[in-house]
């Protein structure tokens, strides 16, 4: 069920002739982060993630921006299994013409993000190369023992949010279609504290770093069950975010199925625990947002232009993996969709 | 004194503002991988390394070496440190244009290395790029608890290497110079197997990856102590190097001037246990190549032209580091250092 998505054949053809490590927990595609135990018998979390597409498509031009998120997408792909960092290594490709001063800025960002989630760059290396690329592998350690996965799905298990939803997909309408004035405060801090309260109750986890409607798509195939979102799923969209989409003529719909994420977590709460786990949120001043629910139908829906509609993600998905056609024929491609349903 | 070298000069002003991890145990520069103790109390050896300026320079071109490097400069370093490798994270940046047969024999070359040292991909990340990089991260753990690092040299240690030397810039000789007949079969192997007997005895350990020359230059940077090679150190050189190194008119003692490296093991072993650590390499099959010894001095001294000289790594690691400016000029300055020798 996962070979309907191109990102997910390509990963597949590439390690195809892989010998699986018998050490390690999690399968292909089941997490955010591989989850290797140690000789000691310990679990360790490792997860790798560049930033090139982003700097290469003109998403990211902010030297400060691109040091952030070199570090967050890794620790939010740590905080996607419950670990803990223990710090990140960065391997940075420099272009011989990059300034220094924006060299600086670069470091800046990553020593920030680090400072601000509590971790540590523990080492790198460096390249000369005609494109700036950074690449970020975090580690992350289980201290209580208990990780998440991306299965771990039932029917009527409730589908919530870390936060509020969009922000992601919001910056790339202010930074590529250059809106102008309004534009939109994006340096997502990967989910940690949260993470330690969703360990103890959820069921799966992932976080949305290729947008929402991508990561229900990537959970509903690893778990043979379905999303259906709540009436009201547009209160759990970010507001300044609804607002930059309404300015732009950008359905608020497509903010949840842009590729460019909001770096926050998905997971499911059995029923059963939803009282537990929120007075435990609340007690860390924490508010998560519901989302909707795990449905047995293999799909995900949600109200749209006053009918209850199954999002076509697997196309949403796929049209994005060839990006290389430019940012507007993605766009174009995704209005597409949003005429077709209304 | 490691500050006169460009390379650390960079590293330096990019980790200007890092804050070190209270759990790392090792130093900036003072060890191949970084060495970091985890909840459990076990240390954890991690290290990444990009193959981008290889690959932009056209040093290498098969795909196959390409994926083959991108695993073993990373488990190399770990050997550096004696740990035993878990694994290895591969972040891949892919041109579109890149053929399908091209990138599974790239993948082909990824899996063989990791056969070959029993090892394994844990997982890795995708982008598409404009130029072909990849990025690996390996990662290792020491079941003895005991690593080691660059430092711990005493004057009257003896220089040891894991094998014999001069094949890296053999390779980069017969590929960048277009020597064509006669070239230079490069896929060096990490030396993890050497590495376990070598943990046992050593006092400072690196790998070559760099070039001999260039280690012993960061050997006696960190240590404050200086190399005397022996007089017949032209016999720790792969005959197959020196031959093709003669064809091309490049004096021998380049072979270990030049910054590609071979990735052996450099180690220095206290006499008193010289005679136990061989006995131990021996039963392993392994014959050690005895290059020279460990003195108070703190420079590079080796019998050329019929003179005890002192080697200036410094220029010598310093030109390199412009490599920008092609490969003739560089070969042209070290060939300017072998005539003022002569």
């Amino acid at each position: 069920m996962t070979n309907q998505i191109l990102e997910n054949n390509l990963v597949n053809f590439l390690t195809n002739n892989f010998a699986r490590s018998p050490l390690q927990i999690n399968c292909l595609h089941q997490s955010d982060a591989e989850i290797i135990k140690t000789c000691g018998g310990n679990l360790i979390a490792v997860t790798t993630d560049s930033i090139a597409e982003e700097i290469e498509t003109g998403l990211y031009t902010d030297p400060y921006l691109i040091g952030w998120m070199a570090v967050t997408v890794n620790l939010s792909d740590l905080a996607a299994v419950g670990a803990e960092p223990l710090g990140i290594l960065i391997s940075e490709i420099i272009p011989p013409a990059f300034e220094k001063d924006k060299l600086d800025r670069m470091q800046k960002g990553i020593s920030d993000t680090c400072k601000n989630s509590n971790t540590f760059v523990l080492g790198g290396d460096t390249n000369s190369g005609e494109k700036l690329i950074l690449t970020g592998t975090a580690l992350g350690t289980f201290p209580g023992g208990k990780f998440l996965t991306r299965t771990g799905c039932r029917p009527g298990d409730l589908l919530y949010a870390s936060g509020k939803l969009g922000k992601g997909n919001a910056y790339a309408i202010s930074q590529l279609l250059n809106a102008g004035e309004g534009g939109i405060d994006y340096l997502p801090a990967a989910r940690l504290n949260e993470s330690n309260v969703i360990r103890k109750f959820a069921g799966a986890c992932m976080d949305t770093s290729d947008g929402v409607i991508s990561t229900l798509d990537q959970l509903m195939r690893l778990n043979g069950t379905g999303f259906k979102l709540d009436e009201d799923w547009i209160s759990s969209i970010d507001k300044g975010s609804l607002e930059l989409a309404e300015k732009n003529g950008i359905p608020p719909w497509m903010l949840l199925a842009g590729q460019h994420g909001e770096f926050e977590l998905l997971f499911t709460i059995p029923p059963e625990k939803e009282i537990d786990f929120l007075n435990k949120a609340r007690q860390t001043g924490w508010q998560p947002v519901k989302l909707g629910k795990v449905i047995q139908d293999v799909s995900i829906k949600m109200k749209l232009y006053a009918r209850l509609r199954t999002i076509n993600s697997a196309t949403i998905r796929n049209i994005s993996f060839n990006l290389k056609e430019g940012i507007q024929a993605y766009l174009r491609s995704l209005l597409k969709i949003d005429r077709e349903m209304r």
